[in-house]
């Protein structure tokens, strides 16, 4: 018997067949295509599975399940809530799934199912509490308490990057200000090298970025702050600051047995893990304790289709 | 069989004896000293529940289980980690306790004994999941997901006090500065009052706290904005704004089935609820999608004894 994993994104839409070792036997992906209707694109998907079962030698009778990532909020019901992306709004998707292969459809969060990735199978394996962060555009999440993945009650927790990290603070895309994810994401740090630049022309930020402020990225900070350039490490350093009060606050109200960290940030390794490991502890209320440690995330782009597997 | 629970305070210990049915049926009290040795503390209390019990005509074998709730942390073993007001730093609690009665003995935080109770016996009986949030001098907070209490992997979480709020806000007298207990407790209510009437002299809270603004409490601001006067309404939903971002940014997170306050600023009953209801779904991120409702807590002072006696 084998799982299947489906990781819907924004441009691709990725389809694992996965073993009961968590290896991926069979993989395929579809363009997303969001101008057809919803019944059509779920035909897409399920025969993006049926193909990619077959080629990988795996009859529909022996698939188990079948698990759902999505940018977006489902519910047990197995309909999509909310799924901006796609186009999905109160969609029906395990029903109109169902009449392609019928076996149990699950559904939750992209953040979600790569938190229980970790924790099953990546960085986070053999621990039964974790909150995965994905540091990039935006921030993302997902908490595990129990070995399972908590998404709240009414299926809208988990979204670390708007809890207020500043009141009347930078103005965020939700409509509201001060979000985390305003502080903390690489969209936050790009802000901040421009911010920086635009007051020291001299930096090396800028030369990095070919002297153009908006090519500026994540990455041209931290390579910046790597090589001691002063107006990079202070940029850096602030930005830095803003993570340990998040993860800080994460620990003060969770106490998770460790944190997970994904996305482009996460890349830069040990130059996030150990100022990290050192600045957060500082915000925490009972710091003088065993604290949780932070990990870099180890299973990258396959986490959505693994995570969505192991939905159950 | 009944159940002691023991709720430890800065002045008084009290003792509760406690049926099947979550009745009080024995209450004892003692005063708290905290200038003898640790071991004649705990033999003072264990002496308290004889004497409670005995007093309601049960004898020892019939107590199951005793629980002690503390304004501080503790471990599974029984041993309490850190509980400042009692001068208790890595103490043995459960084992010398047993040397008076030898019973199962567990230990957890005043606040997180507080939420089980209202989730067992008071206002979110009945729901799985529920945040409550004490809001009195500072903030103290519980988590119950799957009907338990989460204390976080290392016993340091459920602190929603010191979530960040406001960085690089009002210090804290933890040492940082923006903790989420600056702006949402009866003290952040008072210094806003406060701040105000220094500008507005003829503010009816200066009045009503009879000319002297450290007389002014929080009940004194809530008092003064329920009749209208324009300064106190003007802090008050300065007051609910900041709270509401506070609770919205537990929903974000958390997103419990309920959220419960309780502690004096909840006295104010409809006057906070109404306008928190129509206030915190703006910072929500799915705000379109059901929403945990706010709800007071019912159980008040006795939520520590009983809470305490329904650890296990």
């Amino acid at each position: 018997m084998v799982r299947v994993g489906i990781d819907v994104g924004g441009t691709g839409i990725k389809v694992g067949i996965i073993d009961a070792q968590h290896q991926i036997v069979g993989e395929g992906t579809i363009h997303t295509f969001t101008d057809i209707p919803f019944e059509e694109q779920v035909q897409h998907i399920a025969q993006c599975v049926l193909d990619t079962a077959a080629a990988a030698g795996v009859s529909p009778a022996d698939i188990e399940t079948v698990g759902v990532g999505i940018p977006g909020i489902a519910n047990s019901a197995g309909e999509v809530i909310k799924c901006t992306n796609m186009g999905w709004f109160h969609v029906p998707f395990r029903s109109v799934f169902r009449r392609y292969l019928d076996v149990p459809v699950h559904i939750d969060n992209d953040a979600n199912v790569a938190a229980l990735a970790e924790s099953v199978a990546g960085v986070s394996k053999g621990t039964s509490s974790s909150v995965f962060i994905t540091i990039g555009t935006g921030i993302g999440s997902g908490i595990i308490i129990g070995g399972k993945i908590w998404n709240g009650f009414h299926g809208i927790g988990g979204e670390l990057g708007h809890v207020i990290l500043a009141l009347n603070g930078v103005p965020c895309t939700c409509g509201n200000r001060g979000c985390l994810e305003r502080y903390c994401s690489a969209t936050a740090l790009i802000r901040m090298g421009r911010e920086a630049v635009a007051a020291h022309p001299e930096s090396m930020i800028l030369s990095m970025a070919g002297g153009d402020p908006e090519a500026i990225e994540a990455r041209t900070v931290i390579d910046s702050a790597r090589a001691n350039d002063p107006v990079a490490v202070q940029v850096y350093g602030e930005y830095i600051d803003y993570l340990s009060q998040a993860i800080a606050s994460v620990v003060n109200l969770l106490d998770p047995e460790v944190i997970v960290i994904g996305g482009g940030v996460s890349k830069a390794g040990d130059f996030l893990l150990d100022p990290l490991h050192r600045e957060y502890p500082k915000y925490v209320i009972f710091n003088d304790q065993p604290l949780p440690e932070i990990k870099l995330a180890v299973l990258g782009a396959r986490a959505g289709m693994l995570g969505a597997a192991m939905l159950s």
